[in-house]
Parts: C-alpha cells; sequence; structure tokens
C-alpha cells in the first residue's frame, strides 16, 4: 500500500515557530507582495492590453509570480477564509478567463510583447508559467470551490497536450524551466485523468533525447550549456546534479511523483541517484543548494565556497519539496532531516523576520569590507547582496514563500497502511482518515513535543532526527525504547495514548568533508535543526573592517552555552575563542600575542535583520 | 656629504645567484625577448613605415618595451661586450633617428596610427615611452659611447621641454603614466645640466594641481578615478599609496631622486609618507604590491588578497628601486631590507629557472580548481594565470627583468664620506673609489659572507637583515661585536683586512597583521631573504582537485627542517602538520579523524616551474 500524504489543510497549525511565520504572510508578506506586483505593473500585466510604447514591458515570468500569489491566497483561504484576498484573486482569474486564446493559450509575454511567436523559444518560461498558473488553478479551486481558473487551465493543457505530444510541432520538446511536470501530476491527482500523468511523463521520458531542444538553444544565443536545462542526457542516465538548482529540482519533484505513481523503478533510481549527489556532494550544511550565482546553478562535487554561494531561496525550498516527495517514495527518516535542513535554515533565511523584506541569495559568509571593493570590467567578482530588500525585480522567491509557509504542514504525517509518520515537528492539531493527533511543542527551540492520539489502533513513527544523539520516549507516563526502523521510532498507539518525545537538543559543533576546500579546518555550530552564524554585529571587535572574523579561532574544548536574544527574540549560542591581539607590523616573525574571546552565534535563518553585517556560518578552530 | 651609490659596472658578480640569473639573461632571455618583438612587430615598428591595413598595429606602449630592451643590452654590453647584441639595438636606432620628426618628436603610435594627435591624451603612455626611451638612450650611450639615441633624446627633451614646461600647449600638463621623471634625473646626472631637473620637478610639482589633466581624462573614456594616476593630491600632500603600482613607484623614484639632489625636506617626507604606508600596510611579504588586478593597483591598507593578488613583476621591481632610492636617502638599513624582500621574491619570480618564460601577475595563493570553475558575464572572476607564459602581449615585465638583472649590484653599495655600505650580499669583486672589494657567498641559500677589503681606512657598514636573530663577525679571524647604527654594523677596517660575517639563517614562521583577512590564522615560512610557498605538486594527497592545501594545519611547535630539491636545484623546507583523514558524509558533528604528514616548502620564487600547480604562501595553522 502506497504511501498517502496528509494535506496540510487537515492539520491547523496552533502555536510556535510556524504559525507565526503563518500569522506573518498573512498580516504581511502577502499584501506586501501584491502590492509590489501592483506597483511593477503584474497585475495590471493580465489585462493584456498594453500599448508598445508603455513602461513596465512584461517578463516572461511574470504569470508565474502572480500565479504562486493567487496559490498563495488559495492556502491562506484553506486555513481561514479571506475574502478581501479572495477577490483581489479573482480579479486576476477574470482576466486570464478574458484574454485566453480560443485555443487555449494564455501568456502575457506572448500576448502583448511577443504575439506570434509562442512556443518558439524555449528558454522564455513559457511552459513553466503554464505550470504555475495550473498548479495555482487547482489549489484555488480546491480551497474555494471556485473553477474558473481550472477550467481555464485545462483548455490550455489540451493545447499544451496536442502541441508537444500529439503534433510535436513546437520548436522544442521539453520545457526549459521545469515546473509543468509536476503542475501536471497534480492535475492527475485532482482530476483522476491519466491523460495528464501521461503528458508529465512524456515531458520527463523526452529530455536529452531531442535533437531539437539543443539547437534551439543556441539560435536563442543562450551561452549555457545544456545541462543548464538538465538536458544532457535522459533522465534515467542522469546521476548528478547538474544546471540550475530550481529548474533541477522541481523537474526531479516530477520524477519522483511519476516514479511514485507509476511505480517505475527507473526513475525512482534516478531520483534517488541524483538527491543522493546532492546531500552528499552538493550541498551547504544549510540545505543551501545550487552555489554559484552563474546560472545559479549546482556546482561540481564538494565545491560549496562560502563567499559566492549563490543558494536561492527558492531553491532550497524546492530541495524541500523534493526531500519531502523522495520521502513518500521511500519512507527513509533520512529524506524528512534533508526537508527539515532546507526548511529551517536555507529556505527560511530567504524571508525577514517581520515578514517583510526577502534574500533571493542565501551566502555563507558575508564580508563587508571586501563586498565594498569596487571591481570593475573583467575583474568583477559579484558578491550576494548583504541586506535584505522590499524591492525586487525578479520575483520567484517571495511569493514562493508565501505559497510555502501556509501550507508547511504538508511535511507533517504519511501514512502507510496502520503506520503514521510523524515526520516532522510542530505545534498542530490534525484531524484526517479517523485520526486526531495533536503535538505540543516549541520546536525547533526545544527538542520536546507531547502528542496526544485518537483514533483506531496504529503504529506511530516517529522521526528521529539526523541531528539527536538521545531521546527519552514515555507513552502514558513510561518509559519505552521502541524499535528504530529507518529512523523511525515504531511506537504502537491506540486512542488516547499520550506520548512525550524528549529529543536530546544542545548546541554542537559540525565539521565538513575535508574536500570542502571553504568549510574544511572550521566549524559551525547547530542547536538541533538549526544551524547557527555569528554576525558582526555581534562581536564588534572583529568586524572585517578591522580584523575580521577569521581572527576568532573557536575553542573546541570549551562548552557550547545557550543564551537568548530579546532583540531578536531568538536562542543564541556562546564559544570560547582565541584571537590575534591588534598589532603595528604588517609581518612578524615572533609568535603574536593571542587574547581570549566570547563568540556570540544567532540561528542562521535571523541573520541580516539588523541591517548589513559581516556574517560567518563555518569559523576557524 | 651626500650618499652616492657605486654602480653596478665597478663589481663584477664572480658567482651564486644572480650570476647565474645575469647569464640566464644573456644566454637566453635577451634574445627571446627580442625574438618574440621581432615576431609581434615591435622591433619593425620602428621604420613606421606600416600601411593602414596591415596587421600588427603598433600598441601606444611598444615603444617603451623596444626601449628597455636597448637599455638591457647597454647593461649586459658594459659586463661585457655583445657585439651582436649591439648591431641589433643599433639598427633600431638608426630607424629612432631616421623616423624622428625636425622638431624632435619621436613616437611610433602617433606617428602611424594617430599622426596628428600628438601630446593630446594623457592616458596613452606617450611620455612613459620618452622615459624609456630616454633611459636606454643614456645607458647605452655610458655602455657602448655611441651617442645616436642619446642625441635624438636630447633633441625630443627640448622639445617637452618646450611644449610642457614654456609653451604650456600641451592637452595635459603631467604624464599619464610617470617615467619621463626619473629619466630626466639620469639626463641630469649624465649631463650636469639643470634644465633636466628643472623639468623632472616641473612634472613632480604639477601633479594633482591641474585641472587641465582631470577633465582630460574623462574625455578620453577612461574610467579610473585620477587616484589611479596619483593625480588626487599635490605630491606633498600624499600620503597613501594610491593607483597603478608601477606608476606610483616610477613616480616616487623620481621623488626620491629629486629630493637627494634639491634637499627638500617636502618632498623627502613625501616619498617616506608613501613609502611606509606601502610597507607597513599595502605590501604582500614577498614584496609584491598593487594588490588588485582591477587597474594592477594598490588596494586600502591591509587588503592583501592571496586569490587575486596582482603582484606585477614591474611593480614589485619598482618598489626595489624605490627602497634603493630610499636607502640612499636616509642610509637606514631598513629600506635595504625591502629592495632584498623585493628582489628575492615577488621580483624574481616573475622569470622561470630557465630564464625563458615568465609572470606578470605574482599571486599568493593559487587554487587550481577554482581557477578552473567557469564563471561568465557578470559573475566572472578574474584569477591570475597559473603557468608562466613566454608568448606575451604586454610586454612590459620581460624587457624590465632583461634590464633589471644585469644592474643588480647597483643595489650592493652605497658610499656615504668615509662609510662604505654593504647594502646586500653577492659574490662578487668591486673595484671603485680606490677600494678593492670583495664578498664570497652561497647568499641567499648561505647567511655566510667574507668580505675582503683593500684600500684607505673606511668604516664598513655591513647591513644587518631585518630577518637576521644573531649573527657572528670575525675581524682578521677575531671576533667582534661592532656597534649597530640604523641596522648597520660599523666595521673600521684598512687594507687587507678581511671579515667573515655569519648571519643566522634558518628557517621561521612569519605571522600577519590579524587585520589582512587573508593572512590572519596563518602562518609563512622564510629562510635568511626568501620567503617559501608550499606547491600542490610536492604535496600530492593535498591538491584542491582532492581536499585542498587549507586541510594542512602546520604544527608551529614542531621542528622546520631544511632540504634540498635535486629537481628544482634549491633548498626545501619541510613542516610537520595535521589534516583530516577523507570521509564519507558531507557534514558530521563527530570530530573527524585527523592525520599527521609532512609539508614540503620551496622557495616562492620557484613556484610554477613544474606546470600548474596548486600554491599557498599562508598556511593555516
Amino acid at each position: 500500500m502506497k504511501t498517502k500524504n496528509i494535506s496540510f489543510d487537515k492539520i491547523k497549525l496552533t502555536g510556535g515557530f510556524w504559525a507565526e511565520k503563518q500569522a506573518l504572510i498573512r498580516n504581511a508578506a502577502i499584501m506586501t507582495v501584491y502590492d509590489r506586483f501592483k506597483d511593477t505593473g503584474r497585475i495590471d500585466a493580465f489585462k493584456c492590453d498594453r500599448k508598445e510604447d508603455e513602461p513596465k514591458r512584461p517578463h516572461f515570468f511574470w504569470d508565474s509570480d502572480v500565479a504562486k500569489w493567487i496559490e498563495s491566497v488559495a492556502y491562506l483561504t484553506r486555513l481561514e477564509k479571506a475574502p478581501e484576498l479572495e477577490a483581489l484573486a479573482d480579479a486576476i482569474i477574470d482576466n486570464v478567463e478574458k484574454n485566453q486564446s480560443d485555443d487555449g493559450y494564455f501568456n502575457i509575454y506572448y500576448t502583448v510583447v511577443k504575439p506570434g511567436e509562442r512556443f518558439t523559444n524555449r528558454n522564455n518560461h513559457e511552459l513553466y508559467c503554464a505550470g504555475h498558473l495550473l498548479e495555482a488553478a487547482i489549489a484555488y479551486k480546491e480551497a474555494t470551490g471556485k473553477d474558473k481558473l481550472y477550467n481555464c487551465m485545462l483548455k490550455y493543457v489540451d493545447l499544451i497536450e496536442r502541441v508537444f505530444m500529439i503534433e510535436n510541432s513546437a520548436e522544442f520538446t521539453t520545457p526549459g524551466h521545469e515546473e509543468l511536470e509536476l503542475a501536471l501530476i497534480k492535475l492527475y491527482d485532482c482530476s483522476g485523468e491519466d491523460r495528464y500523468l501521461k503528458l508529465a511523463q512524456f515531458f520527463i521520458d523526452k529530455r536529452g533525447a531531442n535533437d531539437k531542444d539543443t539547437p534551439n538553444l543556441e539560435k536563442n544565443g543562450c551561452g549555457y550549456h545544456i545541462g543548464y536545462f538538465q538536458d544532457q542526457a535522459p533522465i534515467r542516465e542522469q546521476t548528478t546534479a547538474e544546471g540550475h538548482a530550481v529548474r533541477l529540482c522541481y523537474l526531479y519533484i516530477a520524477v519522483a511523483d511519476t516514479a511514485y505513481r507509476i511505480g517505475d523503478e527507473g526513475l525512482k533510481n534516478a531520483a534517488r541517484a541524483v538527491f543522493d549527489n546532492i546531500v552528499s556532494k552538493r550541498m551547504y550544511i544549510t540545505g543551501g543548494v545550487g552555489s554559484t550565482p552563474n546560472g545559479e546553478a549546482f556546482e561540481r562535487d564538494y565545491e560549496l565556497d562560502n563567499l559566492v554561494a549563490y543558494n536561492e531561496t527558492c531553491a532550497t525550498l524546492s530541495l524541500a519539496l523534493f526531500a519531502h516527495r523522495m520521502q513518500e517514495l521511500f519512507d527513509d527518516a533520512k529524506y524528512a532531516d534533508i526537508a527539515e535542513r532546507a526548511m529551517y535554515n536555507g529556505f527560511i533565511s530567504g524571508m525577514s523576520l517581520d515578514g517583510k523584506s526577502y534574500f533571493y541569495q542565501n551566502p555563507m559568509r558575508i564580508d563587508l569590507h571586501s563586498h565594498k571593493r569596487k571591481m570593475g570590467g573583467r575583474f568583477k567578482i559579484e558578491y550576494p547582496i548583504t541586506e535584505r530588500v522590499s524591492v525586487f525585480n525578479c520575483s520567484c522567491c517571495p511569493p514562493n514563500i508565501t505559497r510555502f509557509i501556509p501550507s508547511v504542514a504538508n511535511f507533517l504525517y504519511t501514512l502507510d497502511g496502520n503506520t503514521l509518520r510523524v515526520n516532522q515537528f510542530m505545534e498542530s492539531e490534525g484531524e484526517f482518515e479517523g485520526i486526531k493527533i495533536s503535538q505540543k511543542t516549541n520546536y525547533p527551540f526545544d527538542g520536546s513535543v507531547e502528542i496526544t492520539y485518537g483514533g483506531e489502533e496504529k503504529t506511530l513513527a516517529l522521526r528521529l532526527p539526523c541531528w539527536c544523539d538521545g531521546y527519552k520516549l514515555r507513552k502514558n507516563g513510561r518509559r519505552i525504547k521502541p524499535e528504530n526502523k529507518n529512523g523511525y521510532l515504531l511506537v504502537s498507539v491506540k486512542g488516547g495514548d499520550k506520548l512525550v518525545y524528549d529529543m536530546e537538543m544542545k548546541p554542537t559543533f559540525n565539521f565538513a568533508n575535508p574536500r570542502i576546500a571553504s568549510a574544511v579546518s572550521r566549524v559551525a555550530v547547530s542547536v538541533g535543526p538549526l544551524v547557527y552564524c555569528v554576525e558582526g554585529i555581534d562581536n564588534p571587535d572583529f568586524t572585517s573592517d578591522k580584523c575580521g572574523l577569521d581572527n576568532l579561532r573557536i575553542k573546541l574544548d570549551s562548552k557550547l552555552e545557550m543564551g537568548f536574544d530579546t532583540d531578536l527574540m531568538l536562542p543564541t549560542v556562546s564559544a570560547c575563542a582565541t584571537y590575534v591581539k591588534p598589532m603595528d607590523a604588517l609581518y612578524t616573525r615572533k609568535a603574536p600575542e593571542v587574547g581570549k574571546t566570547k563568540v556570540k552565534f544567532i540561528p542562521y535563518h535571523a541573520f541580516a535583520n539588523r541591517g548589513a553585517s559581516d556574517m560567518q556560518v563555518w569559523m576557524l578552530f
């Protein structure tokens, strides 16, 4: 019997970390993003009435930005009705219906900027936009019962099926930016119609096998290697994560989803190979992926530079989604571990603590002094920005955050037969499939979770996180030591049972594989699932305009101590360190004088919330 | 009484380090450079008969390349007659005479590429070329007695004096690339005519005070700040080393030379302020200067990145020359220390051990794996090349090396009144001013120097190098402990005296000021004046395609041991180090397994003589 994921709308987050983030989305982010989309012309672009000489020329990804916003509204609505948001979404959807071509086609850019050129440029995100509109349509129908957008998209999918699968009449065979594939599988799940799964499978199976797609790239002056589009080989022959990180993860979500639905071992193995390559060789400790700004792409194995680390918020988000799909497919806690790592670190760092500003790039190190160095022409070094921005042009991340967080409870439970897997820990109340289950916890700041179960007798499989060295588990007050299978503690429960699960959560050092040049001989601090970092603002004698954070050497034999920052309202860690005292000489043969100090760490996801500051995850020891 | 520098032609290098380099210049480099200049059209460009559509369009710095080659021939000729080289030089000089304008003007670029535009573009190296031709003319006259080029240049200088100083009719006031100033002082020394010194002084005093020069820059589309040309303030108000490193050093050579000749305290202080800024805040441990490739320029204080370090060979060479002028001016050994640091490290690294190929940039670290990373467009990171080249387009460095090495004995002695200063140590025999002095030594590989003195009673001032912690000095076999004044040991000598000077020379660690972010928490190894480095080729388990040299942590409490590399024919140092053993996990909370190993160091100047290799000067400890 296949594992079934429990949808977020069956679970209410009743407090704690994610409930607070959800409140930020509803109370701040969702309208911040809408207002910016309005200002920049994205919302009105759906009217498709732009005159040629007007400013605010639609970009070819605008449809997708707004689609993700509609999807966000759908998820928020499922948590709690929001008529004012629904009205805004409805107005956009009316414009989709009004401006959809008779044959089902809808795309703003190819309607008002490049009419007559549809399906000619593989890299222009046409099918990517279609995918996001389709995801939005499904979510909006499920949330509101309104099927206007859904029906529009069904017509559009009919067209896509005909053009790509039946007639093969487009100038390319598979999407340049994957996304539609996973949306089609959602449509298959929602409609039960096989042909949508088949179309998704068609796009997956055709990758890397098309003479048509390759020359088209060159024609369009796109300088990237075809690996940038995951097109270097057929999916079943790809074993490493190549190219644009978001595209790769979106594609492999569809690969895993398809493998899950058709039970294909080849696709399962393909998904596993690439996932393993990412997490064992191409991922930052924060779950950040896509280390190079050059194409927002995966680099070679172990090439995880800290300063230039790109780690787009969307990429880390999509890794969490990919990991969760792998979890469904393999029922192994190691996948949920990765989802957790990404969610609590490299993903959530993309939004400011107040929900109003964003990072696209989530670097592992900021050296303000070097970043200010002026390099021009062929010597330019592009560093990530050092402050979050509320104004944005490329807007994929903000609406991706606003759709992810309201639906985050998707990650909580999976049900396979008689086993209910508790994959993540969030203060919540769930009711589904004849089960009532609640979690009381201050996770991720505390490793204690109180679980109350109601329903038929079942096996509850509690994830034992990879970061956890020990635990105590009580069932109805009595200590138990259940079997650990694939990283899950298997506990049989019946209605009325209460579990108290205490995961040992203390600050620890993390070491990197010595092949990671920028992390070797360095140490990172984590507490439970949270990776920590050091900011200059907390360690003012070691900012990069003075001697820099690399003058601090963490003493591994000293105790890490927990504290609390009342400004950030977050836990902190302090560690002992030595440093070289200021001196006059530029170079000296005498061992310099060494001092001792304390270094303050804060959770990585909270960096750059107090203005631009030096920052480092990996500290010398 | 003013300090007098003893000219190289009074001293014969009879063996050892520099004599071997001189042999390389005569036997290999001088003709390698000529042949390349012939191939690239530089030699024939002096015919000034190029048709517009011909390839090999002269660059505006070609005159200077060939001028430095002629100057090199002059110096070689002074060491030993070389009729075949003289014949080649004569042929070039004939073309200068033939193609010089009636009014004295000579410049290939403005004759055949941009006729009619002379003295309109400050940045096009016109006066820089004039300066190098003038230096060549003086050297060639002194070496061969032939004054054809000299007379041509006198005419040219007359023109320059009239246009710039008398008429002020050029479109700029001072050179965009300084060099002419120092050449004019040489002409003053050679001719005894005051007006040449005055013209040099005019160019110096006018810097930073001309409205004419600044807008001209913009007109020419030169994006650099005027500080790039040392034009941000009048010389007497400049206190930091700004802009293009070679230009700065050439300018300050002239500033020091002028201060020396006219006894101007303001200029003396100006030279000292900028020199101090360089050596106390803006110089690599190798004497390399100009840390950024962006304008081959000085960076802000302590900004001495290892990977992008530019350190043009010419810049380090010119720092040595500047230091030597400061030595003449202040009679303080600390200046000779800097000259030594530059000569034996960041300068001589610019030429391969066989004298046939060159580096323009002398990085402090090569990470082959990162250097191979493909970054395009706005994300490009320009790293220095990793292999020496014999083919070159911008050719300032090779003929600068070929003129520096034959005349290197210039650095040996200065005479102030009754004191003969021994500033450097080279196996040599000198005869000048009624003195006969010889040095027997294997310096810089051995700190022992045997000095035989002949002549009137004098004070011999032996430099006690900054790297030397102890010494033994014997005069005619008896141990003496002379006074140390300004870094010199003062020994009275008379004819027939023999000194045996043993400078303690052993491998030591060097530490950097903690404000140098790329050297803090790291250590460099040196032996005497030679800075050492680690190459991947000698430490094959730690190349950057595996775990990288930063996985090695030098154990400071272990002994550094000397060895010898029979391939490089150079001494080596080995140090104990620890490293993290290979592991499977990408990240781990368990302290990783640590191994012990030996790290091999070679002299920095010999890096990249066995193909491209990882290289590091500063090692973690």
